[in-house]
C-alpha cells in the first residue's frame, strides 16, 4: 500500500472544488460541540498567572495524569500525556521496537494509514494480518502471522475504518500472542467512547508487561486539533525514577538509564517535543472533571442514529457493508462500483457525496469505500446514495 | 558529557527542599506577563465554533504561517509551525541528516544539552567545537572541525548558556562552512528578541539551501509551556507540493516523493505529532498581530537591568564572567569554587542561590556556574553572592 500518497487531501480538494453541493464524508473531525467545561476551562486558564504558562512537566500536568490514572484504574506513573494519540502511538511503537526482539510491526489490513507510515519512519518492517469478511479480527490469524521477528502489534478498537470492536476474549488473545513472541501489543482506543454494541473491551483489562494502551480526547471531546492524548504503560513495578514530574524544565535532559517502556517513551517525547501544549492540557483537565456522562451519551446516541439512517440507505442501494460496533466510519461496497479514486470522484460529481477510496486503507478493501459519519448531513448523503445506486 | 543525567531536576529539587529561602536561577522560564493580546486571543478562541477546534493543517494554521513569513521576509511555504523550537530543532536535524552527506552533528561546547540528546536519538555522531574564552564562536574553529563527515551544524544565537551573540560576519562564515561540506546549518534563534548589544544577526539574512532557522514564541511571549515554534526552510524554488496546507486531516498521510528539506520535516512532523496544538497557535497569531514593539522592548529592558545588577555583584564577588550580549543567562567562575554539583548544593545551602553546574553544558565549563536571570529576585541573589564570596 502506498501510504505516502496524500489521497485524503486529494479527495477533500476535489470535493471542495466540485461544481455542486457535496456532503463531505472524508474527514474524521467531530461536528458536534465540545463539553462546555472545556471552553470555560480554557478561558479560566487564559487568566492564569504567568507561571501557569511555562513548561508543564514533560510527561504532562500532574493533575491531568492523576485524573486519567484514576479513571483508568492505573498508577499515575504509568500515564504519559502526549501530543494526541498520534504521538502516543509513535512513542509506543518506538519503545516497543527498542525493547522487544524483532524488527517487524504487525498491523491489521485494512489499516489506518498513519500506522505503516510510523513503522517505516522507525525503520521497521511492516506486515499485515487480514481481517475477517465481517470486519472483525481473528486472534488466531494474528497468531499465525506473528513470529520471532515481531516486535510490535498495533490494533485499533473500535476500528477505523471498519467499525469493528474487539471483545474481551480477542483482546486477551492478542496480549497472549504478544507475550508468546516477546512483542508489544499497542492498543489504540481513541474511539472507546463510541461503543454502540457494548462489545468494547480495553486492553487495560489484561495486566501484562507486553501491552500499551493509547488514547486521546480528540474524539471524545470533539477537539482533534488540540492534541491531548496519552499512553498507559505497563506498571514498572517500582523501577521507574521519579524525575518524570519535573521534566518540563527549560534545560530538560533525558531520563537516566532508561529501561522501562515508559522511560524510553518519555525520553523520546522529551527530546522531540520537550512537552505537550499546556493550554490544551489545562482545559481538558477541567472538562474531564466537570463533564457529565450525559455529554458522552448524547454524542454516542447521535452517531447511533446516523448509523441507522446511513446503513438503511446502504441496504436500499444494494451495498454490502458491516454495521459498525463502534467508531465513526462505515465501509461499503456497491454493486459493480470499485472503490477506486476514479469512482470516488464520480460519486462526488454525480451523487454529491465524498467518501474515501478503500485502497487508502490497504489492498484488501480496494473494492470498498469508507464514509465518515461526522457530518450533520448524513441523511442527505444517505438519500443521495440510495437514489444514485437504486 | 553525560546529557542523560537529569541534573537540572536534581538542582531544582535540592533548592526546593532546602531548609532556607533560595533564589531559583536554574530554569529558563520567563517570570513576566505574556502579551495581553495573547490572553484575549485564547479567550476569543475558546468561543469559536467547533470546526475551529479540529485539526489545523499539519504544517500549522495558514494565517499564522503567513504572519510569520511576512515578518521574516520569506515565502509562506518555507514556514513549518512546530511544537516549540524543540521540535523545530529535532525536525531540522533529522532532515539535515537525511539530506546531506555524513553522519556527524557538529555542536558548540558549551552546549544546550538537548542538542546532543537529539543527535543521539537520531543515531548521529556528535562532535564539539570549542568556543573562545570570551564565549564567542570563531567561525575558523568551526571550519577546522567540520569535515566530509559533517551533516549538520547546530548553533544557538543569542546563546544559552553563554549569552554570546554571533554577528553577521560569523553567521555568513557558518553558512559558508556548511555549504563547503555539504552540510546543513541549523541556527536556533529563540532568544532573538533579547539582543542587548545590537549584535544579533539572523542566519536568514544569508540565502542558502544549506541553512534552516528555528525559533519559537516561548521566550518572546513568555509562554514556554504553550509549544508554538517554527522552522524556516530554504526556498524550495517551486519544487514543493501544495498539499501542506491540507495535511491536518484525520487520516493524514505523508507527503509524496518528499525530497526538499521542508517536505522531509513535514513528513516526520506529521507521522510523529500529526500537527501542533491549535488553541496555542490561534492565541499566538492574535498576539503577533496585536502586540506593540513596546512589549518586547520592556522585557528586553528588564533583562538589561538585571544583567547590570548581577554582573556588578559578580565583579564584587571577584568572579570571572562574560557580560551577555543576549539571552537570559550569565556564566561565571568564582575564585577557588569549581562548578561542581557539590558546590551548587553548597551555594543553595550557604548563600541561598541556586545555579546550574557548568558541567551540565559540557566539559569545557566544568569550573563555571550558569545563572538564569528570569526571576524578579536577581538583586537579592546578586547581594547574596557578593556577600558570600567577598
Amino acid at each position: 500500500m502506498d501510504y505516502e500518497t496524500p489521497q485524503f487531501f486529494r479527495v477533500m480538494r476535489y470535493a471542495r472544488e466540485a461544481d455542486r453541493d457535496v456532503v463531505d464524508m472524508v474527514s474524521g473531525n467531530p461536528d458536534w460541540d465540545p463539553p462546555s467545561a472545556l471552553r470555560e476551562g480554557l478561558k479560566a486558564y487564559a487568566d492564569s498567572p504567568t507561571e501557569a504558562f511555562q513548561y508543564p512537566p514533560s510527561v504532562g500536568l500532574r493533575d491531568l495524569r492523576e485524573e486519567i490514572a484514576t479513571r483508568r484504574g492505573v498508577a499515575t506513573d504509568q500515564v504519559l500525556v502526549t501530543n494526541g494519540a498520534g504521538e502516543a502511538n509513535h512513542l509506543a511503537m518506538a519503545a516497543g521496537l527498542e525493547a522487544f526482539s524483532g524488527t517487524e510491526v504487525l498491523l491489521v489490513d485494512p489499516v489506518y494509514p498513519y500506522y505503516p507510515g510510523r513503522a517505516s519512519l522507525l525503520g521497521a518492517d511492516v506486515s499485515f494480518v487480514p481481517t475477517k469478511v465481517d470486519g472483525h479480527l481473528d486472534a488466531d490469524a494474528v497468531r499465525e502471522c506473528a513470529s520471532a521477528e515481531t516486535a510490535v502489534i498495533v490494533v485499533n478498537t473500535p476500528n477505523n475504518p471498519l467499525g469493528a470492536t474487539y471483545d474481551e476474549t480477542t483482546m486477551a488473545a492478542l496480549v497472549e500472542v504478544a507475550e508468546a513472541h516477546d512483542a508489544l501489543l499497542v492498543s489504540d482506543e481513541v474511539y472507546d467512547h463510541f461503543d454502540y454494541a457494548g462489545r468494547f473491551s480495553s486492553a487495560l483489562a489484561i495486566d501484562s508487561p507486553n501491552r500499551v494502551v493509547t488514547n486521546s480526547f480528540s474524539k471524545s471531546m470533539a477537539i482533534t486539533g488540540w492534541r491531548v492524548g496519552y499512553a498507559i504503560f505497563p506498571d514498572p513495578g517500582g523501577t521507574g525514577t521519579d524525575a518524570g514530574d519535573e521534566a518540563g524544565a527549560d534545560d530538560g535532559t533525558a531520563a537516566s538509564g532508561a529501561e522501562s517502556l515508559f522511560d524510553r517513551a518519555r525520553t523520546r517525547h522529551m527530546l522531540t517535543n520537550v512537552t505537550g501544549s499546556r493550554p490544551a492540557q489545562a482545559a481538558v483537565l477541567a472538562a474531564l472533571r466537570e463533564t457529565e456522562p450525559a455529554y458522552y451519551e448524547r454524542n454516542r446516541e447521535r452517531l447511533r442514529e446516523r448509523i441507522d439512517v446511513f446503513t438503511t440507505a446502504l441496504d436500499a442501494a444494494g451495498a454490502e457493508f458491516t454495521r459498525p460496533d463502534g467508531g465513526f466510519y462505515v465501509m461499503a461496497r456497491f454493486p459493480d462500483f470499485a472503490g477506486s479514486m476514479e469512482n470516488v470522484e464520480r460519486l462526488v460529481d454525480e451523487a454529491g457525496v465524498a467518501g474515501m477510496p478503500g485502497a487508502a486503507f490497504g489492498d484488501s478493501r480496494a473494492d470498498w469505500l469508507r464514509f465518515a459519519l461526522v457530518t450533520p448531513r448524513v441523511a442527505t448523503a444517505a438519500e443521495r446514495l440510495a437514489d444514485y445506486f437504486e
